[in-house]
């Protein structure tokens, strides 16, 4: 990383500089890490306390912490948006370096775009199509048909299956298994048939996929991610889902087959979402809940159970095997109450 | 796809043809998007209500919906399986082209049917045996001594460990581990240390694993899959968990060590089952649910907590907690009433 | 396996040995499945009832159960961990054979040293460093300034992201993702944009990483495992977990980012823990359990719903639905004796 001077970065990231223009900063880290050419960021109000102490060349706050800021302070509306614009700016992601590995194995009928990376043991199907200044990293495998848009990056040991489609600036992260095929089967009599899976993938602009993540092909119609969807590592989508564009997903969640969610949800780690059902826009949905019907309404669901010491744990499991018979008594209690207050 | 016409369809797969048996097929599509030339069908009665307005050139019903249907139709008793049949028939898996790609690095002393198709960038160890037909997909991983039976396919970047062995006809999906090592530690004063997992995994014939999913080697005897059990992505089989023939597992469950689970099981998504249990034939568990004691009687099992609006969850959050306290003052009230009615 | 006789087991793993010292052991299994050439172990309770009919060569037991060894008996103190010890001696780890598979794609300024094992179809980035005997196998992709100590050993398909670094004998089974960014996204109007992750992970000495399990790199700083930690397949660790020395986690757990996890814990299978946590050492958190909050005393802890038969399961969901009504009641029938009774 090259230098920055405090100036430079004001200017192009339109922020209020309070202190050194001509400072410089060549480094990024936390509040309780920075030294004097580091800059650093306050948004969680948890850190506040590690202001006054910092020794960091500048701090991005907002406004009304900037007098707390012990040296210079740039100032922003969303310290942690402008710390996102900066450290991309400082430490931009890797360009495609044009061509392809030696060991790479490419299908005569692919067409990669010249500017576009393939990656050392790739092996890429035939009629693929990769856009402009695409990385396809190491290991990777696409299957016949796959189209990857410009400006992609499957970073190692990613998987896409026949005809999927990337549009541009897709993210992967390693692992990633785009494609497979959805789980369906038939039961006939005494075991089980596949029901062959003939959809695609496809995924909208501007998505990241957290590593180890699955996005199984749809049935018959298509399993979709709109743009700006953010998943990440270990979330399993299967056939059909289809997830409306600027939504996230923590890691470990799982969502069955041809449920919808919409935009700009929000879902936290470790959560199921049953088969089948409309999850409505800016809906969120806490960590570790199940979802086993149909949302309509914004907000937040939940039900997820935090841990108690396991003694008090067990306890309250007792008592929930004991409602049934307690709500009788409770019933039969009234009664009696009843009866001798008349 | 080449095309056909519904009178051969109906020959080949024993179904009742009303309509025009010259009529020709040649694409599947869903009820509401079939076109003239497409095949659809209707299974769920959830989507029973797009029947009248179908433009698909034949659906596949049951007899009691066939008068609905307003082009010809194809009458079978179960019309999901006669869809799975159809449409495995005019899309068929991919054939083995027998050989090795030259980026493949293969073990002098396996054994590779000629028939047998060995994708880019594969590594197959000392002493393997593939058999005929089967596709060994790009990327993939097989230790020394793994055994791949007739007609087998691992898509891509499978790893087979030491000794493990398929049947015929397994269908595995990208990223699935088989054969890694058990979790097996023991506690030494200070540290653990590894306990060697010297069992193998054993996959019976038809059965199908879906992307990323674990099964881990068995400790001192095998992990084993009986033949036609399905799997989904993301599913976690420990050490020394046996799964009987036709059960079918759903993405995101895990399996601790040692249990072993019945035949004809149905197990819903992102369950929990500790070791050591016993679960008996035809059980079902719903989704997210834990099991921590053995299941002897067939039947639903489950302990899954729909997600409610965020504050009415927190209200019965607190109630939990308050359950044993209000529990001694029910039964209070109780001593009371029965105080004053004497 | 070649064979060992019991007396020099019982010489080399200082075991007391009531029986034949010149019995030859060239195998091991269970007690149920042994044979006269077997050594077997009991360690867990439940298999007692196998002692008395062993065919093994030997049993490793306990002293009080010595005496219930219908043969040969190796007395220990701890009989798992003395297995332990014999299984790997009798089963050693596969040593590194020095050098590069012919395929291996190994940047010219990596160090690697000339007593490690590239595998096939390896990809190893610029001034990575590869330590003594270390085993890099087939397919694995180390990124750029990546750092793997001396008799480390990556099974297969392992991904390691830039400047992540292992200690020595850290051993990662197939499918793990090391390093891959963190799930780090600031909202802006009304899209999201990718905060850079530009931490590290850094694995301590004598740690194992299950299949599939993903270690994402720090936001700034780094994610850490300090040494001895043992994560078990399908764990999810995000940006900036540290995790304390000599913790146990079973599989398909999730732990959220920045939370820090305690010395000698041990966290069961398929549990979620939220974020900015702090797990003090010594602490159990039983299966499938959610944590909310941070825990500052060792102790058990737990929130698993153990699964009944589904009707049963409906009617405490219902109660659970109704318990704020019914509490209300409680209060109100409380109030009435309160009353009856003055």
């Amino acid at each position: 990383m090259t230098h920055r001077t405090l100036g430079e970065l004001a200017e192009r990231f339109e922020l209020e500089l309070r202190g050194d223009a001509a400072h410089r900063i060549r480094g990024l880290a936390t509040l309780a890490a920075a030294g004097p050419e580091d800059l650093a960021f306050l948004a969680n109000p948890a850190y506040i306390g590690q202001l006054a102490d910092t020794r960091a060349g500048a701090v991005i706050v907002a406004a009304d912490q900037a007098e707390r800021c012990p040296g210079n302070a740039l100032i922003s509306r969303d310290p942690y948006v402008a710390w996102a614009h900066i450290a991309a700016h400082l430490n931009p992601a890797p360009a495609a370096t044009p061509g392809r590995h030696p060991s790479a194995v490419v299908a005569d009928s692919a067409s990669v775009d010249p500017s576009a990376s393939i990656g050392a043991q790739v092996s890429i199907g035939e009629h693929c199509r990769i856009g402009p200044r695409a990385i396809i990293g190491p290991g990777c495998v696409l299957e016949d048909d796959a189209e990857i848009g410009a400006d992609c990056r499957l970073v190692a040991q990613v998987f896409i299956g026949r005809e999927c489609r990337l549009d541009e600036r897709v993210l992967i992260h390693p692992g990633v298994v785009i494609g497979a095929d959805g789980f369906g089967l038939a039961f006939e009599r005494d075991h089980w048939i596949k029901v062959p899976q003939m959809g695609r993938v496809r995924i909208g602009a501007d998505c990241e996929i957290g590593a180890n993540t699955t996005i199984d092909r749809g049935a018959i119609e298509d399993t979709v991610l709109e743009e700006d969807v953010r998943l990440d590592n270990q979330v399993q989508i299967a056939h059909n889902v289809r997830i409306g564009a600027h939504t996230a997903i923590a890691g470990c969640t799982g969502i069955a087959g041809s449920t919808s969610v919409g935009r700009y949800c929000m879902i936290a780690g470790a959560c199921g979402i049953a088969g089948h059902l409309q999850i409505t826009d800016k809906v969120v949905i806490t960590a570790m809940s199940t979802v086993l019907e149909s949302i309509t309404e914004p907000g937040q669901y939940g039900s997820g159970i935090p841990a108690r010491p396991q003694r008090q744990w067990q306890r309250v499991l007792v008592r929930l095997g004991q409602l049934d018979g307690w709500f009788r008594r409770l019933r039969s209690a009234e009664k009696s109450i009843d009866g001798q207050g008349r």
